[in-house]
């Protein structure tokens, strides 16, 4: 069973080799994959996308360590969640929120059976001396019964979806912005149903009205600079520019508002775009 | 047997754990290795030239998966290639030039089985919907036979290699400047056959002129901050500092070009120093 | 027996992916963990640090390949050290220093066999062609006796450890500064015995004095962007601020004094705080 790693630990210092060493541990054959490491510093919410857009490439069962913990050492509970036939392992603070909406039912289980941490837990790095090993057993075949006691509810962020703006039109914003400069909205095809690539969008960003529908990057349709709508790999539509950067030439980034001038599907739940909770 | 990746991905989206994970439900106990996803954004010339100073450090059978794809969705083809044992997959836009330079006869086919690619194809990320399934199934022991048709012709970037400059000696250029800023150079021991570390080279570069021609980086010879010539790890021509960039001591990068005085080894071919094709 | 490689090649380019292939071409089974690649070029300190920081996490027996080796080609001794149920392969440049003050006897060899080399050795990447090759052999079986004769001495760095101010407490310093901005010290408990958190403690670092001493990071004591002390995950005191990082609030750096105003622990050898010897 593989085993992932998610963290905001960076790749300069020994952190994630050190949560690697520990899982070898109790997994030895176990096949180690990094999503990313590059979260910025304690920043629950980017990781929970990053953990959303990837998890599903993965075969079933799987083991997802993720670790953004800016409650290391507090009250925050050490968890695992299971849905979809993998096992998520984190502190419980919105890390799983997202992929917790596409998957319904999930069993979750406070880590509370320190017999299967390391023999001395800091205070500090709990990613090593709790999750690693916790996330080692579960591949090397440990039920996540044995881990810990059930627990009901986990922390949830707001989900990524749309509100409902003034103008009557939908309001998304931007939830991440990928190396290249593309920018991923939070609109699936559930807020625009009817859009078909020749009838093209209508959303505001940044100042700019966005009218193509691209069906791919080098589409050559419009000016070639032109930034254009494009459905993304992850089932989010995206602001992009072929071989340039959509953030940099509209001015945009993480959180800015996405306007959609007419609503075009169904109404959606009336909330605010995902604001953190206090516990992220 | 072994999958090897390279792209210009970068570290900080999901886009290559979400290749490895498509890998790893066809191959699920492959090792994987990262060449560098730190490419340029689709700069085609710089990961052919990674993946021809990688690939041959690897044992055959070997599968190498390369996408830098400006041109993901339009009509380039995706590609295997199999040349020297080894299994080069991705998009045929040059990617694979500079290796099949040094590995004369290779065969080629068309990925056009889409039995073989993920149930569902996004037009924007064929490295995870088309290249990570076709390469984990040749890990997995496909025969690429199976995977498409048979095609005579590649696209090609120009040779790594000097031409014929005004001066009667030969203009080479700057490929490659690695992390510690030695400038590796298209020159090698076929261009500069007579070449004795005691004689020198002549070289011209930056407004610079380089004669000392150094064993190891160490070596103490001339003053310690001074330029030198040495034959790098890939079989290039380098220009070096011990203990510090050429490129910023010299102030060259990339597409710099490099003169040498005195045209010492067989006259080459005139070509013009590798330029981009339309295609790359 | 897996293998961990820790470099300051950086990600960019082909070096590390080099080093895998051919460990992989001698133990194509093995698991191989990065530790980190960052290290900034030539800082064989950094490296040490680090590796002191990650190796233990690692289950035994294990292979750790360490390359920052300025003086790759030249008379400096690659070497294989076997401590504590390890085998570390590097060059004798200080590499192992700090994790051999850890692991009291160890037995090391100089790596004069050949026949375990790559068969062209450059003199420019010992990483691919000398220690790489003995690693995998090491991770595939072969016993360290076989790969050269028994050196009874080390290039050592000096201890990590303070020393004895002018004002009579201890002066140790900042060796390491992680990707969150928390400044290790070389403070361990051992110099400061009898300090509780409710006593807290007083170092001066940077022109600030911190007294408190917190067990966690998000611990509710004092102002929220106050800097304090913490006992880090490898054992170090740390100096760190909730959610923000020391280095830039203080304004301090690797390097960085930090004293402390009272001696509290037994007094320590007088020893000036790990300055580098000619070696590294």
């Amino acid at each position: 069973m593989l085993v992932t790693l998610l963290t905001d630990f960076g790749i300069e210092d020994h952190f994630v080799a050190a949560m690697k060493g520990v899982i070898l541990e109790r997994a030895p054959d176990v096949p180690l994959v990094d999503i990313t490491h590059s979260i910025p510093p304690q920043d629950v919410r980017a990781a929970a996308f990053t953990l959303l857009a990837a998890y599903d490439a993965f075969p079933v069962p799987s083991v997802h360590l993720a670790v953004v913990d800016p409650g290391v050492g507090s009250a925050r509970r050490p968890v695992v969640v299971s849905a979809g036939g993998r096992h998520f392992v984190g502190p419980d603070n919105g890390l799983f929120s997202y992929l917790l909406d596409r998957e319904p039912g999930f069993r979750a289980r406070h880590l509370n059976r320190p017999s299967y941490f390391r023999a001395r837990v800091s205070s500090t790095f709990h990613g090593r001396d709790v999750f690693a090993p916790v996330a080692g057993s579960l591949a090397a075949g440990t039920p996540p019964e044995a881990l810990g006691d059930e627990v009901d509810e986990l922390v949830r962020l707001p989900p990524l979806r749309p509100g409902r703006g003034d103008h009557g039109g939908l309001v998304a914003e931007v939830v991440h912005v990928d190396r290249f400069g593309n920018c991923v909205t939070s609109l699936t095809p559930d807020h625009l149903p009817a859009v078909d690539p020749a009838d093209g969008v209508d959303l505001r960003v940044g100042g700019h009205r966005i009218r193509r529908l691209r069906r791919f990057f080098a589409e050559e349709a419009g000016d070639p600079g032109e930034p254009f709508a494009i459905w993304g790999s992850t089932g989010f539509l995206e602001i992009a520019v072929n071989r340039g950067s959509a953030a940099q030439r509209l001015g945009i980034g993480r959180g800015s508002p996405v306007l959609v001038e007419e609503p075009l599907g169904p109404t959606p739940p009336t909330h605010s775009p995902g604001r953190a909770t206090d516990h992220a």
